[in-house]
């Protein structure tokens, strides 16, 4: 199912090389203003082409509103919003259809739906879709008053130093994987529950939404694993539940503490590195070696952070919705 | 919500003093067998007292059916089982009532309800509804037919060697954490979807669920972020999608590959250590040390791996149901 | 499934004929005083026995709470409460199995699940559960302040007058149905919303949730289609949108429009009727004459009245807390 | 919310009046065709213009694809179609907007969402949303082989004879309502279940969402209140289930049981008018006669057959795929 969140729905819709991608959001307060130039610095952080190691495809990635918005506000009904796909070449995925490509859901997404699927640029399966992730974001970060959520990028191939790690791609001629922090400053205690609402099990589940992503953890996370129990341990300072350390990561028994909110993703490295590979040939029945052409990110973690602000800021204010922290109506 | 899944719907509820915990399953095929015995094993592997480093308390920990079983097997309708408590010692927890426990949920459920949450044993937040969840699991598991889920302690406070390791936290008179991993061998392709639905996505959902896990990771997890491309890459070898290795942990795209499923949890060390440590004193208002009583596990990692099993039995079990590939009539 | 709502979920289980039938009711607000007296009346009035034409079955029938009360408030956290089967002789049935009774699920039951289904009673499908729908609608009833919701008898074998209608039943040796009218009166305009969840499709999805009813029509129902428009339609009169009719029965466009609320619904003559019919035997294969023995009501629509009122409590509180007008924490 | 179903979920968006209306269904099967002038025959059923009482407001309505589909067919992704709105006259509803129209939701959504929502033409109240729904419909039909789903008006205006009763709106230079009945058949025993997932609760929940519809009965419905027992009581004839009679209109204990599903619903007469009316001037603050211009049907029944066949399809569709008796994958 391509649907989540209790008051506020997600769903999200479209293909790599199909008419558009798009999302409507279900559940949105009314009143909310959503100018056309307030999704543009988000869309443009997740967007391929200005950084080194990103793919060129460039789209132009403006929302176009189906539904939902009326006099630039927000109205209460499903808002609708797509992006159409215009620059995809679609030709570079045909030639080397033969191989199902490792990493990718080319053979799992064969298997599932008995070759019917769209194959083309990972069809459905696409990184493309995260532009509907982010834009979504955007308007869940409005509705988070008070509330900062950043997303920053911890290390790349092994590397604290960006570039450096970068560099080992390129030199290599392969792609690398990353590290991603995301940080919540300003979330009130009280939001998620034990067990299945727990913050925790959330933002997981979001955050596995987006391609590509292997690990998370929060506060000490593993490294917790390791600790003892009083060096873990947060001790309480006040009423309001400050504490002196947060290896918590500001979630205890699923409930926000009030504390910064802290995590980290994993982040493979692309799959469609430059260089040669080996897989199964579904014509000839043997395995071999080829090649991945088409346009490619030599680390798909660098376009991550806006990608995990957004999926952060979607469950997080349905979560304070579900806490009438944020009102119904917008004034 | 106390409620998780699909087509095969968990739902649980009980405290650790009240008079029992419980668990609903509702969408059940009709026809599977649960004999009592059956579920002795995994509740006795989640129970304390058996090991060096868990808690003394003991209950009978035998499901008690209310509803959905008859002549001893399932009968599509909600099948509800509950353990009673009977071994609760209340008083020790109204002694320390003034200080809400670090790592416990205390503060923030006294935040989130208002006052009003039963603060007894941690009520509802205790790690006492896990039975639940074991139980359900046992149920799950017998759903898998041919699939087996097994988890299994790959370290305890930081040593490989489990001994040690509780001998560490003994010498410390402190707790540890640990990580325990998850495999899972015959799961067919197709389980899952991409975004939402990934297996990713639902197990980090449940496992999240369990108290005390602060991070997860499939496959390479969070070494993936530190590998090449083609390091990372598992090489596809058939049409049935097998690979040559396994970084992808046995789910590409969101979707079981067929390979073995992988993934590892990271446990934080219990939260009630033995050692005097410090909180906001509610009565006094400053902050003063004081001593955790009661009875608690040295190492609450040791109880995991059942219920991490138990929880994945369960996720698979609802996926391969809307796979078509578990029946709604066992027979 | 057995379960309902989106932010107050409804969960039930139990059979006729097994230990005990229950409910758990997810995403009640904490601090809500749930004294065993409030739950008399509602559940007397269900219980059959006191009146000419109802069972002479009588369980004690109060609620056993199994979670989420402490202090005799919510806590916040699910609340079960279950209720025992005392009073069950199962010979009454077994008798008789032979024939699949018509009116009943045993047939389609048998069908569905593979005769696995506990066939005692009506099993899962008995009318028994409706308790659980009760006792929750109690609860249901409390987070209403200020609103008032109360089901009456209309007709009954076609009479209104009641003992009327129930003397034609005990005259002709059968059983009869009846109409039952529930009004709301209290209820702030808002709640609901176009479409799926319009107060219409939430209140009839509950209401047909209820053993034997068959039909439900808002305001002027079925009357409407036979009516002029400028007849139908209710002139609105202020800012607060009273009307000077109400043939809508208080809902427009699927939302409250603040008016009072009113709804009928249609319940069949009870199916176990004491007059000879006829079955297809299972035994003989054949279709045969054979007498429902056992005991039952003359007319079931006489005990729907709480129970309809319970499921539009349930059903309102749900909209309510989405529209953010009961609060979390009840002071 | 604006989304319905378990496994086949559909998602809808757009206004009257913006720029286009829209509708995601999640959980296809893949590989199911489907050539566009599938489409065409209930669109057209939808459609004013053709028949004597029907808006003469005409789109093209034809179905754009955003996604979901590839060379023809379902790829098992989510499949967007959108109906963009091209022939609007918002200045019809300009000039009235003094006028919260009776009948319509006009005041309830401006309290419900504080004035945000979009007024013109409904908005996304406006039964132009429900070309979705239809087109939505033609795909649930197709996998729904071997059952036919048929809606036909049983009567306008009180009168069995179509045109006489829309004569007698013409005469009056109002507008009526109407009945109309949706039978099936080869449905086969065993979808849907007893309480919330009963085939009566899912289909009336279905039914109410399209506007207009304010009753629905199955089987003998109301009648069957004024019927003794043994005269409503269906005896079943066979192992299959069939019945002598059919009162129950195919459903027993929420269960279809094979025989034919029937069920009807009233339809209020058209709210705008075309005779002046009367409501509260939020201008003026006084209550004052009105006209409602603009474009209208004299019956909107006359449309609500292919509506109520979509939605009827789309409910049986998801308790088919839940059976298992519907394929994930169409060959």
């Amino acid at each position: 199912m391509n649907q989540f969140g209790r008051l506020l729905r997600l769903s999200i819709f479209g293909e790599s090389h199909g008419p558009a991608v798009g999302v409507t959001l279900d559940g949105l307060p009314a009143g909310l203003a959503l100018p056309e130039e307030d999704f543009i610095a988000d869309l443009e952080r997740r967007k391929g082409g200005q950084q080194k190691g990103t793919t060129p495809r460039q789209e132009e990635d403006r929302p176009q509103f189906l539904s939902g918005l009326f006099n630039g506000k927000t109205t209460g009904a499903p808002l609708t919003m797509i992006f159409p796909n215009s620059n995809t070449r679609s030709a570079d995925y045909e030639k080397i259809r033969a191989f199902p490509r490792p990493g990718h859901a080319d053979l799992v997404a064969a298997q599932k739906f008995g070759g019917h699927e769209d194959y083309r640029g990972g069809g459905h399966f696409s990184g493309r879709l995260t532009v509907c992730l982010v834009a979504a974001g955007v308007i869940a970060k409005k509705l988070l008053r008070g509330i900062a959520v950043e997303a920053r990028i911890l290390e790349i191939g092994g590397e604290p130093d960006i570039d450096k790690g970068l560099q080992r791609a390129i030199d290599a001629k392969d792609s690398v994987g990353g590290i991603v922090e995301c940080r919540v400053q300003g979330l009130p205690p009280g939001a998620g529950g034990p067990f299945f609402d727990s913050v925790e099990s959330l933002l997981a589940h979001a955050a596995f939404s987006i391609p590509a992503i292997k690990g998370i953890e929060f506060g000490a996370g593993f490294a917790a694993a390791r600790m003892f129990g009083l060096e873990h341990n947060d001790a309480i300072l006040n009423a309001e539940g400050q504490t002196r350390t947060n290896h918590a990561g500001g979630v205890t028994g699923g409930i926000s503490t009030g504390n910064e909110l802290v995590f980290r993703v994993a982040v493979k490295p692309t799959s469609s590195t430059p260089k040669e590979q080996t897989s199964w040939n579904r014509e000839t029945g043997s395995v071999e070696a080829f090649s991945v052409k088409g346009r490619h990110d030599l680390c798909i973690a660098l376009r991550v952070p806006p990608v995990l602000e957004a999926v952060t800021a979607l469950v997080l204010a349905d979560l304070l919705l579900q806490e009438q922290k944020i009102p119904n109506i917008i004034s």
